[in-house]
Order: C-alpha cells, then sequence, then structure tokens
C-alpha cells in the first residue's frame, strides 16, 4: 500500500477507464449551446431588452451563487447557473450599448472565437498552430498593406492595445540601445517618450513597468480638437536634449479615447526624422479609418512610421481580443528583441522552416489566434463592407451631432472627425442660468445622475467624464452597423427624459 | 451634396434600417454552432481520429484560402472555411496530445469560454462587467484560501502566466524603490533578480522589458532533481550584495517547464526572510497540487510567500486561458504599483462603491474575465472532484514512469514527482553501443525523427528537447483525465515502432 505522500497506483485509481461519459457531455454541450443562441445573443443584442439589469455588488452577490465548494453541482444547476451569469451581465452586444469603444455582434468573429475556444490552440510554434500561425501571416500582411508599407514588415496579435504600445516603446528601445536587453536602464541615459496629453494612459502605465519612468513620459499639448500640436513637441524634444535627457519614441494617437482626435502624423513624421525617433501611431481606436478611402486621409502619412497599434476588436467590431501589432522593420528587430530562445519550444532541429515559429516574437509564452476572428469576418464582409461599416458608423455619428445642434438642452462639445460625439445635457432647471462658476458645477452633477438612472432602468449606456477641466460630458461612441438612426434619437430623447427633473 | 471627405448622410447612407438580418444571422450561428460540436468538438476528442493532419507550411497555404479580398463569401463557403481550419489544426483536445503544458477538452470550462465570447464582456469596471467582477473576486479568494494566506490577499487573472510573473517583478521593485515608477531604473541601483536554472523564460523576459536586464537576473544552479539549491541561493544573494548589487526578488519554480521540479519554498522562504526579498512562485503549472491532500506538500511553505503566479489552464483543464495571479499585499500595493487613473474610466463620482473597479490593478485595459472559466468548473466539478483529477493525473504519470522502466529500449531520466516524464528511447541499433560520444550523438538523433514521424502520421504529439547537455529526450505530460493506462501504453508502443529501424 502506497503511503500518502507516494503516487502508486491504488485500488481506488481506475486508471484504465477514462472518466468523461462523452455521450453525457455532447448532450450537455448542446443544451448549453441552445441556452447561450437564446440568451447571450438573441436576447442580448434585442433592442426590446435591458441592456443591464443593475444590482449592487452586496446585492448582486446574494443573488449569484458565488461559493465554490467541495461537492460539485448537477448539470441543470449549472445551466440555471449560466443563465443567471448571462442575465445579470451588461450586454455590450446590445444596440444601446455606447460605453466603451467596442459594441455589437458580429457573427462570424463570434464563430472564429467559438471554434478557437473549442481547439484550445496557442501560437508559439507552427508544430501545435499551423493553420493559425498561417492566418495571422496572412492578416497582417494585408494590414500591412493597408498601412502602406510597400517593402512589408513584421507583427503579432497581442492581447490587447496597451501591450501593443508597450512593444513598440520596448522595440524603440531597443533599436536605440540594444545594451538595455542585457544591461538594464541603469546602464543608460535619462530616456525620454514624448506623446499627447490626449494619449491612451497605456503609454504612462509602459513606461512605468519598463523601468523609463512616468516622468520621463513627456506630454505634449493638444490643441482645442485634441490634436497634439507639432511645433510644441518640437520644442519639448529640443528642451529635453538640452538637459541631457534622450529622447527615442514619439507616440501619436490616431483616435483619441475621449474625444475622437487624430494627431498630424505627417508633421510628427517630418519631426521624427529630423530627431531620428521612433514613430508610433496608437491606431487602436481610429486605424478602421484606413479602410475608408472617405476618411483614410484621416491618417496622412501612417506610411511613415515605424509601429502601428490597431485593434479590430472595436471599430470593426471582431470578438474581444483582436489587437494588431504592426512593425516596419524588416530585419528581425521583434524577434531579436524579444527572444529568450527556449530550447524545449524552438528547437533547432525540428524537420520545417523554423521562421514560422513565432512564439519568441512575443513577451507572452502562450498567446491565442485573435486574427482568426479578424480573418474569418474579413473572409465573410470582404473589405468592401467593412469600408461600408465605417463610413455607415461616421455618417451616423454625423447624423447625431447635427441633432444635438438642432435639440434644446443639447450642447455638442466639438464638431465629430470620427465615431466620438461629445455633448453636454442641460436640464431646463440650467438652461437660464448665466455660464459661470455654478452653472459649471450643476452641469457638472447631471451627467452622473443621468448614468445612475439609466443603469438603474436599464435603457441604455453612455459614457461620461470629466476632461481637461470641463463639466463631466457624455461621451457617445457610434461602432455597430445594427444601431439606426432611430436609435440615435432614443439616445437624445431618453437623456432628456431621464435628466429633465435635474 | 457633401464632399468626399466629409461624412454628411448621402443617399446611399441608409441610416434608418440597421442592415444586419437576424433570422438570417441565427441561422447562420445555428449550423456554425451544430459543426462546431461535430468537427471541434466531437472528431477533435475521437481517439480513432489524427491528432493532427501534418502540411508543411508551403503546402497548407495552398489547402487554406487565405487571401484577404474586396468581396465578401457566402455563408456555405464560410462554413467551408471553418471546416478546413478545423481539419488541418493540431488537436490540443485529442487523448493523444501530450505536446504542452495544457491538453483535454473540459466541457465546463468551454461553456463558460462561449458565454465570455458572446457577451463580449471585459473586466475594467464593475459597471461593465458586474458578474465577471464578483466571480473573479470569488474565484481568487478560494485560490487565496487554498495558497493559505489566513489574512487574505489581492489579485486578478492575467492574460498568461508570463504577465504574472512579470507582476510579481514589478511589485517586488516597487515595494521595494516605489520611486521607480516615476523615475524610471536609472534612478536606482543596479536590481537583482534570483531564480533557477531551470525556471521558464518569462522571468528574463520580464527583465529585459522592465528595463533591469537579463544579466541581472542570477541563475542559481539546481540539483540533478531540478531544484534550486537553497544554500547557493544565499551564497550568491550575498556576492551580489558585496560587488553592490541590490537584490529584490527571488522566483521559485512549482513545476518547472521540462522536468516538472518543486523548488524547496521553505528552505528558500527562510532566505528570502533573512535578506527581505520578495518571494515570488511561478506555480503556474505545478500549483493544481494544492488541490490535492496527497500531494500538496511538494509545495510546502507556499503560505509564506509573497506572491504566486498560478494557471488553472495547465493542470486543472480550464480553457485557455486561465492564469491567476496572487499577491500577498493587503494594502493595494497591486493598485499603488500599476494605477494610472484615467478619468474616462475610473470617475470618482460614480453611485457605487468604487474598489470592485479593478481596471487600475492591470497593466492591461481591456481584460477577459478568465476566472469564469475556472469558477464554473469548479462549480459543477467541487474541490473533491478537482483533487481525484490531479491525483489521477500523477497516478497516470506514476504507472507511465514504471512502464518505462520496464520496457526493453526506454530509459527515464529520473523518476516523476509530478506530472513530467521524461524519457528516452533507445532503438535496437543502438542498444549494444557503449555509453560514449558516439551513442549520445546518435540518440540525440532519435527523438526529432520519432516525432517528425508521429507528426506526419498524425497518431499522436509528444514534445522532445535537449536540456543541460544532454541528448534530446521526451517530456511526456499526463494531465487530462479523458487518457488512460491504455494510451500510456500506446505512446510507448508508438515511439518503438516509428522508431524501431533507427
Amino acid at each position: 500500500m502506497a503511503s500518502s505522500t507516494e503516487t502508486h497506483i491504488e485500488d481506488n485509481d481506475p486508471l484504465d477507464d477514462p472518466p468523461l461519459d462523452f455521450a453525457a457531455t455532447e448532450s450537455f454541450l448542446r443544451q448549453a449551446m441552445t441556452m447561450i443562441l437564446e440568451d447571450a445573443v438573441k436576447k442580448a443584442t434585442d433592442v426590446r431588452q435591458k441592456v443591464c439589469e443593475w444590482h449592487p455588488p452586496e446585492e448582486l452577490k446574494e443573488l449569484l451563487d458565488l461559493e465554490l465548494r467541495d461537492g460539485g453541482e448537477s448539470e441543470a444547476r449549472i445551466l440555471e447557473l449560466c443563465r443567471d451569469a448571462i442575465r445579470y451581465s451588461v450586454k455590450p452586444t446590445h444596440p444601446h450599448f455606447f460605453n466603451q469603444l467596442f459594441a455589437g455582434l458580429e457573427p462570424y468573429s463570434l464563430v472564429a472565437s467559438f471554434i478557437t475556444e473549442a481547439l484550445k490552440p496557442s501560437l508559439y510554434t507552427y508544430e501545435v498552430s499551423p493553420v493559425f500561425t498561417l492566418m495571422e501571416n496572412a492578416v497582417l500582411k494585408k494590414l500591412i498593406q493597408t498601412v502602406g508599407w510597400e517593402e512589408g514588415g513584421d507583427g503579432l496579435f497581442n492581447a490587447g492595445g496597451s501591450m501593443s504600445n508597450m512593444y513598440a516603446m520596448n522595440l524603440a528601445r531597443y533599436r536605440h540601445f540594444p545594451e538595455i536587453k542585457e544591461l538594464g536602464n541603469s546602464a543608460a541615459p535619462r530616456l525620454a517618450v514624448f506623446t499627447s496629453q490626449e494619449c491612451h494612459y497605456s503609454i504612462s502605465k509602459a513606461a512605468a513597468l519598463m523601468g523609463i519612468g512616468t516622468k520621463n513620459v513627456f506630454v505634449v499639448p493638444s490643441d482645442k480638437r485634441g490634436k497634439m500640436i507639432p511645433s510644441t513637441l518640437e520644442e519639448q524634444i529640443k528642451s529635453i536634449k538640452s538637459e541631457g535627457g534622450v529622447p527615442f519614441i514619439v507616440n501619436a494617437t490616431a483616435g483619441t479615447t475621449v474625444l475622437g482626435a487624430f494627431d498630424p502624423i505627417d508633421e510628427i513624421a517630418d519631426i521624427c526624422e529630423k530627431y531620428k525617433l521612433w514613430l508610433h501611431v496608437d491606431a487602436c481606436w481610429g486605424g478602421a479609418v484606413l479602410m475608408s478611402n472617405k476618411h483614410k486621409l484621416l491618417m496622412k502619412g501612417i506610411h511613415r512610421v515605424d509601429s502601428v497599434a490597431w485593434n479590430p476588436h472595436k471599430m470593426l467590431m471582431a470578438c474581444l481580443q483582436c489587437s494588431a501589432f504592426l512593425v516596419r522593420d524588416k530585419s528581425r528587430l521583434l524577434q531579436r528583441c524579444h527572444s529568450a530562445r527556449a530550447s524545449y519550444l524552438f528547437q533547432q532541429d525540428k524537420f520545417y522552416d523554423l521562421s514560422y515559429d513565432t512564439g519568441d516574437k512575443s513577451v507572452q509564452c502562450s498567446r491565442k489566434p485573435d486574427a482568426f476572428k479578424f480573418w474569418l469576418m474579413w473572409k465573410a464582409l470582404g473589405a468592401s463592407e467593412l469600408e461600408q461599416r465605417v463610413d455607415r458608423a461616421l455618417a451616423m455619428a454625423r447624423y447625431l451631432a447635427d441633432e444635438i445642434t438642432k435639440r434644446e438642452g443639447f450642447r455638442l462639445l466639438m464638431e465629430p472627425e470620427y465615431a466620438n460625439v461629445c455633448f453636454w445635457y442641460i436640464p431646463p432647471s440650467l438652461r437660464d442660468l448665466p455660464d459661470g462658476p455654478e452653472f459649471q458645477e450643476k452641469l457638472h452633477n447631471v451627467a452622473p445622475v443621468v448614468k445612475e438612472r439609466m443603469m438603474k432602468k436599464g435603457s441604455m449606456m453612455v459614457g461620461y467624464q470629466p476632461h481637461r477641466g470641463q463639466a463631466n460630458f457624455f461621451r457617445m461612441v457610434v461602432i455597430s452597423p445594427q444601431v439606426s438612426r432611430q436609435d440615435m434619437d432614443f439616445v437624445l430623447d431618453e437623456i432628456h427624459s431621464l435628466g429633465k427633473d435635474l
């Protein structure tokens, strides 16, 4: 008989038969899939249903049976728990969800996601993910063409845009100071990063994690439309250099988070060329305009940059997450910068072309084949339908902005040039107040209350924020082709209805 | 009429009707789900089917229609493309896939994955992910209890274990030198990381990315079983300190990648306490022993460490990815270290308890609710069934090791204490050769050829690697409860059958 810490086979270890009953499993999966299609797809996207069923944390804890126990539950109970999880979840695929920079249901992408989950692939070697390795290459190639790098480039899909922005910063650092990979930043001068005041917070998070330091992220002012001011960028670069700092990267944003602003890439590229700086464009949100002949001028000069972060899971509606990182370099910089050459994965005596093993381009080890989600929807829709969707979303944003200017009690922050429509709602009680501290203070309190009420009613979700000293305003984001002009009207009617007594 | 770069509504922008036909979408999704269940679940896990259908890259490109075009394809064609993608993919859920540290089909976890993909949640705020925020908390709480931190702790789920190991390093650095977040590493002394020679390559990748430098990762020798030697660790710490370096973290590994070795946590904890160093345990692979009363002694002392990385997607079979990062600190270190306080997400005037907004604990922005995949399977199976699965897998590894010692032509590298069984296959032609350079060289060439042949036949997948100057050996990994003793016998028979002529 084995002792308690050994692992010899015992009578109660029936190693002969796998304990999984596949017929039962199959029946459970069929029931679950039917339920998912009904509750998590059909009902979740039905405009007549609530976008959320709000409960505060303590109450929701009571409604969900969260505790993990020693014993298991029946399959019927598991399906019930799934139904509850779906019921009490917010529905980002609902036509009245405008709260984040992603929304809507993309059925082809969803099917690719389901396949991915069922197959459990991971993308380090061609050997374990042949199909998805080639698909990622095909999508990257197409995106690189779309960006306009005629000589090609390199890239990979990351777990989110924050990661892509960090990769850009690491490649830029490696190109300027390859010795930092081995010796660390303490062997190098004080590095300086430049980005606009409207940029995403991942730039600052990357600088913190990478040992560059958030104080070495120099924030370039933006103009009133939220675009970086190139002349100020150049002044700052000169000033930092004169103090002994070493600029090495400029991050431009194509589609800022709040305002949807596009930094002037062409002018920034001139400066980067002059000072030999890496130019990265965070186009996670705005990259979609490159699909549109009508709107791609917003990113004029993109072919001149060194790297691009572009998330098809945002405007192009691929399932979460789908984040491309593209780099113009063709000298294997991505691999040289990130490689660790683990011998158990990247054996040199394999029987196929090792250049298909992408794992050493990544800081992660396991990596999901997110490109597949975009590949399949592109196959189904074609570039032309993707273009139409972008054009439709921007036309819809334009319609909403026009409505806002027409309606009493609504005030546009600025004319949109992308899909972000920022505006205040002014309740009747404030409409006669003169603009001043009292008005601003009262206005500041409107959006949070309207937001609370829409959440509690479950009628829609629209975000708000304070921004550059301005009173809280709403940020509507138009993405999904599943929304119509009627939905835009609904948003404005509903805000008025929820806030008119304030 | 609008000009070409403006976005006014035109006649060809039918903004009134959403162009999505839900009835057609539903029918497509139903067909796709039936196909996924048949091809990607049932057939993929059928032992009578191939684990892979090998084609070299150039040939597979011909078989897949990879190109992305302007026009879209029919739904029938899309389903055909999906079938091809599944057909030519490797099947990690197949009972004869033993190639990575994950394997098998876990139906409950799979259902949670499907729900996640359909709902598109992202985990930065309670507002957009109430259910999954609470579920993540519930799973973290249970894992923290399992680790044995009686006063609780903190944590989150990451996009993979590499990320978790990096988080540990960043927290350790922040605790020792909080000013680095703002000022960067160049403001600090030369930091030193300690880890064993058997550790995962993510430690070195993290040091490179974080500006610490790979040369400041000090590699502590392991004993013959692959366990870090604590006395040498202490000598190295003293030596680095005497040279002016500043040790700040020790990474111990519970379940090394190749050998499945467990570093002696208790003894390492003594040293870390003595020198006031952060102790992180990379238990991505081995953490599962904590579920087993029989095997948890392998991680004796785990309650004394500062942080743990533990991937339930490995031994516990949750769908990819499911990676917990746990930290013992209760002073909001995780948040203070990573926060950027983006005002558009983490508004301070929200109407609920803001401590439920987890987004600022993370370096990522969007984060998937991976805890749900583990929560649901735990609910269905209970801790007791999870424990039985771990015990069964280790008993199976034990059975395989016994078989290897019994069979002619097989040689065990060492007795396994976990689920990694490392061994050589010696073809008849080599059995009479004396051990020496000629024998080792010939032996080194055996595993790659057997691997190539098994891939081309599609009969199974088992990894091999060179390791510490030894000839290439096979690393079998036993995980799934869906495999039986017969499958173990099959692996050995098949290796012999594929390699006996070498």
